[in-house]
């Protein structure tokens, strides 16, 4: 990322509701509080930083407008009832300028099937490959290397990133984001097995991805055995995670990096799941659900439930856990202590007895 | 998926023993019993769900023979030994038509060396390399996108998916599958470190991969530090798994989504292990071992073990474990309370006294 | 690997103190002492394994000075203070040789942005893809299939195996290794959240890799938010880690595969962490620390911290609490009595009172 943008740049894209100070310097870098320096911009967002205000060598600072604090010597304070949302409008700008919409057309190097439909408005980059019966809607980007297989489609204004892998049969809705390396319609993992070893279930179901989805590098959503590995709208999958065949992944939730859920699971909407939580196959996790980090999920789960650890049980429950576990070495040394203490107890009693 | 079958289609593809009831429906989709409706074909698989035959919309129902139901108005039920048999054999000719074998011969814009082997019957699809003295074996398909490297062979009628990499050196047997995305050969991680820093060790061992082997999407196999990495016969990896340099896995075993094995483990035959599962280096998992989701494994296991938990510990001991560790808070207050119930003996005794 | 090697040209790659024994055997492979056989050489790396020496079968071995064992019939023997570094000689003797550096130049095929600059030492493999702004350094290697976005940079000596990813406004040091796959530049996964759904922040930062780091196959990077995403001088990372936003990885430090950080986690120097470790976000783990397989840090480390487990803490402590925890049936068991013993005792007492 290489900036530069004076002040009154800063000041046109942002449109603060107040300013202080002054400075001559060029912007060329965003940075955390604590980290920036002379020709940086920072901001503030949470109260609890306040403090490194005072100290920050930020030219220009993004600041909530009762922050309390006045702007050292050639350095800007901008004011907003959210800075957050200023900055979000500031990165907005640059990304546009860094990574502008490539224009429309296809590249001379890719290959594009007679029988596919591919807009005007969209862009297909060098070496894709786009397979018979392929569909692609307005405005949508396949960055280079993707391949789209035979019958599968795109809506609108989705962007593919290089070495996106959509096999046949899916179907992707509008402003679907896939980053680098993505696949989407793997073939799910089934198998009848004996003695003899492991005969593969034909997979013949696809995938069907909602609108304003997305989905970090890397990751792969297997095709279902048959009908569909489903993904809801709004969700957001991170990097390298797993999702397996005939999983149904409702609206607007979030999986982190290395998740893996395991084939014929449902999720409701918003459901969240920290990183590298897994999840057992045919379970149905509740709307709302919330799931620690590496957890793993043996379970359904009820709506809005809040689970956590390996397995997964309530949070606060496995919170509890989590303390006594390290008490352990106490518990044990305070049972034997009760034991020899019992056993004189009873030898004394003995004596008197 | 888009299907479109008749009744009696599918009667000629399944081959039912009986039959009972009509339906006029062409079939569009399989689903499962809980969610078939009219139009679509669905099948009970286990007797548990057979009250949901009553009720299911569904206009054809792959049934086994003592089901005891009978169809409803415009619905057919087949009778079989073993629905699920008839349900693959469906989806088996579904496959044929919906992802037909693509025509032999390579693509003009595939890069392939002079110094390679590859039959007329063989399939070479766009953007494919493959380099010097390669070989690749009767009917394979390597679908778009794929890398062979130097010396590297397949066997007879395997299929790689798009974006497929072996690299250099690396054997493949008959009938592999490698679902998109897979990396075989990649370097062993292996290092000499001192105060400066770590020295790459380096890896010029390669990979062997058995006849009727399949990996999943994104999973990677790096190549021997020396001699060979080796995934017996039969055995069927799934997405985003990790096999370290000189690990010996048997035949027939089955790892699920996002396992990882270390360096110089060796695992017998018939090994099956969770999702997440992670192994340490230099172990032997004995033949016909089981490994329950996310457990980690530091000791080698004897053949047929069973075992679960991070570290991995005999799955009934494991199931008490966390069965236990939930009455930790109770424990906890029974053993405050006996001590408390002590101290209070031990004071009235010393008054007594 | 097909290796052809006599015992004089091992001879004078290894450069022996001292041999013993002779064989007329040529060397067909490399394998551990445990396997080895005619016409294979082996080593000792540990003296644990000395008796081995006396059954195996290998041709040549190579031995510590001190080994105190004779060479069999057509054995040779060769004596060095440190085998394993005779054996990295000739590893790497036999990588140049499986594994010759490809001649400089363009392939035809590469789709090279007129805007980017490419020194003539510079290897560009078929289908790679190189856009404007782009400056690829003496010497640097790109295998089939690679794509490096607009205005990234790679330093001198890279090599960048078949279908790496780097995206726009990356950084590479020299001598960076990146394996099959790599994804570098993806986009953090950052969203501002409401009842109606997330919305993208977007991130317009970059990744800056250092000199010699390595990055194993199909691991992901995500820029940074704004500024960078730094993985710092001789770090290497192995397969399927996932390294977050804004994550600042130390010098030297060692990732094992599967290993995930999550966003603006600062990692310092010599960190090792073993495989399938997750690391939350916004914590900053010391230098020279050590984290145990599949461990889960949500707190920051001091430096030289040495932790382990699920939520990670003290290596000594966790491993305690592991020894006790299969103890729990038996400590459950003793409450039980306790309390039994009691009951009886206070009515016994009740009826002596």
């Amino acid at each position: 990322m290489e900036i530069s943008l004076s002040p009154e740049q800063i000041i046109e894209i942002t449109q603060p509701l107040e300013r202080s100070g002054r400075t001559d310097r060029e912007i060329r870098n965003i940075a955390p509080l604590g980290d920036a320096r002379e020709g940086e911009l920072t901001f503030l967002h949470e109260k609890k930083y306040r403090n490194d205000l005072e100290v920050t060598e930020a030219s220009v600072v993004l600041v909530p407008r009762d922050c309390g604090a006045e702007p050292a010597a050639n350095q800007l304070f901008l004011f907003f009832d959210n800075p957050s949302v200023a900055l979000t409008r500031l990165c907005s700008h640059l990304e546009s300028r860094l990574r502008p919409r490539p224009a429309p057309g296809v590249h001379p190097t890719a290959v594009v099937a007679d029988g596919s439909r591919l807009p005007a408005s969209a862009t297909v980059g060098p070496f894709c490959v786009i397979e018979d019966g392929a569909v692609i809607g307005e405005n949508s980007i396949l960055e280079a290397q993707v391949f789209i297989g035979r019958g599968s489609s795109l809506g609108a204004d989705c962007r593919l990133m290089p070495k996106v892998t959509v096999m046949d049969g899916c179907r992707l809705g509008d402003r679907v984001t896939l980053q680098a390396g993505v696949v989407v319609g793997s073939d799910g993992f089934g198998y009848t097995s004996d003695a003899a070893g492991h005969s593969k279930i034909p997979q013949v179901g696809g995938v069907v991805i909602g609108d304003d989805v997305e989905i970090g590098a890397g990751s792969t959503v297997d095709r279902a055995r048959f009908s569909q590995t489903v993904i809801g709208e709004g969700t957001k999958i991170d990097n390298l995670v797993q999702v397996g065949h005939n999983v149904k992944i409702g609206r607007h939730c979030i999986l982190c990096a290395q998740v893996g859920i395991a084939g014929s699971t449902t999720l409701g909407d918003f459901v969240i799941m920290g990183g590298q939580v897994g999840v057992a196959g045919h379970l149905k996790l509740g709307s709302g659900s919330q799931v620690g980090a590496q957890s793993g999920i043996g379970k359904s789960l009820e709506p809005k439930s809040y689970v956590y650890g390996s397995p997964a049980i309530p949070y606060m429950l496995r919170q509890k856990i989590i303390v006594l576990e390290q008490r352990l070495p106490d518990l044990f040394r305070r049972v034997d202590k009760i034991e020899r203490g019992l056993e004189k107890a009873f030898e004394k009693g003995a004596e008197k007895g």
